[in-house]
């Protein structure tokens, strides 16, 4: 497979997808995760319909929330069409992690010995368009002044290599905490248990997103991880998504920028 | 820098120039080492003029050897239009070498730790653009039902790390050697020290567009480097060319696959 049309077809559609366009509000939510979808050319990639419907093809739930949060907050939302397992855009192409051989327990099988012409394939059908669109959003709110406040919303797996985890939201950050400090004071002694960079953190790569859009250009940004039990249904997405909203509110407003 | 368009200006125009697209001939030219030129943006990369215009920045001669086949042998040829010290267009995204920290003896200020929204954009600028170009016109062809033997034109630095070539002409092959074998046969007892696999080869990740463009589908292909004491002006251009085409006419007939 080399060129991105050998990925993507026309029946399989764009690679990404933005809802709420025209959104008011200042938070950019962006879901890398959002799908399980497989591109028609790409198959199976070797495994059977339990590996595909789990964590490692995609963070369930996560889009459900985010689409929830872009309604609340009325903010625009960039998502991912297409499985992780394909191309994770969380991750970029130098990372092993961008097309595992390997995630958790599992054996991805089509992803084993990549050829070059695969590799770039991907890259070029999944991973580019996806960050260019994201890119020339940030750039166009920067265009006209406007305030940009980038938000990533992702779920985990309650259980991970056979143990249970505790945390059932993570608020995490690279060098910039800006947002995720009022997140976390304001999140103490709430409903859940909510931690700073778990289950794991920038050290594990996965803030490349934040990476990207928004240290370089100052824009506050925090990744939120929700642990998917709590967001398996409805019910539970709109539980969640309306505590994160007050969350968040309460974050933009004791983080943001004094006036002149 | 994040967007593409914060590496490539439209003073700077295109990433990658197709000369002869209308060629008849089944060779298609690449140089991915075309140039020395800097998109304005990137700027020096903190090297002085002797370093930006040395083998770290382009394959001096190879254009013009590679414009000389195209015209000689009525092939199409596909070029990068700036410099490799910004993205080695021969190098995956993942290889240290695709925007080297070092080269040969030079230290590169400019590549010193990119971030992630640089290292993107430049792979978003350059990279991408040029395979995806090269990947097309391959796709046309294939459905025209034409075939094409993939040619890449390199040269290299007579004084490595201090230390002189010998060869002269280095015929490089990935898995398929199908025409270097008789280009090599060819080149036996004539006027060049012609090599295999010299001065580097496959195992130093020197033929990644071979590997991306031409192994996949089958495609007759082979790397000429050429040592560029032998092509620092017109005439010796002239002289390598004219050889060189001689010598991949008869390479040509000797490995063409039978007529059924």
């Amino acid at each position: 497979m080399l060129m991105r049309s050998d990925i993507l077809t026309e029946a399989d559609g764009e690679a990404v997808a933005v809802d709420n366009a025209e959104a008011a509000g200042a938070c950019l939510f962006v879901c890398e995760h959002a799908s399980r979808r497989m591109p028609e050319r790409v198959g199976d990639l070797g495994l059977d319909a339990q590996a595909l419907a789990s964590h490692i093809a995609w963070d369930p739930g996560a889009l459900a929330v985010a689409r929830r949060l872009s309604s609340l907050l009325d903010g625009t939302l960039v998502h991912q069409r297409f499985s992780r397992l394909v191309y994770d855009c969380n991750r970029p192409p130098e990372s092993s992690g961008a097309m595992p051989e390997k995630s958790e327990i599992y054996d991805i099988p089509g992803n084993r010995d990549l050829s070059p012409a695969e590799r770039y394939a991907r890259t070029a059908a999944l991973y580019i368009p996806f960050h260019d669109r994201i890119s020339a959003i940030l750039a166009e709110r920067r265009a006209q002044g406007r305030e940009t406040v980038v938000v990533t919303v992702h779920s985990f797996t309650p259980i991970y290599m056979g143990k249970q985890r505790d945390v059932e939201i993570g608020i995490l950050h690279d060098a910039d905490s800006r947002l995720a400090d009022p997140l976390l004071a304001a999140a103490a002694g709430g409903p859940y248990r909510v931690a700073r960079n778990e289950p794991y953190g920038p050290e594990d790569g996965v803030t490349h997103s934040l990476r990207l859009h928004a240290l370089p250009y100052g824009h506050r940004n925090v990744m939120i991880e929700i642990r998917n039990d709590l967001i398996g249904d409805e019910d539970g997405q709109r539980v969640v998504a309306g505590y994160l909203a007050d969350l968040l509110l309460r974050g933009l407003e004791a983080s943001a920028p004094e006036e002149d």
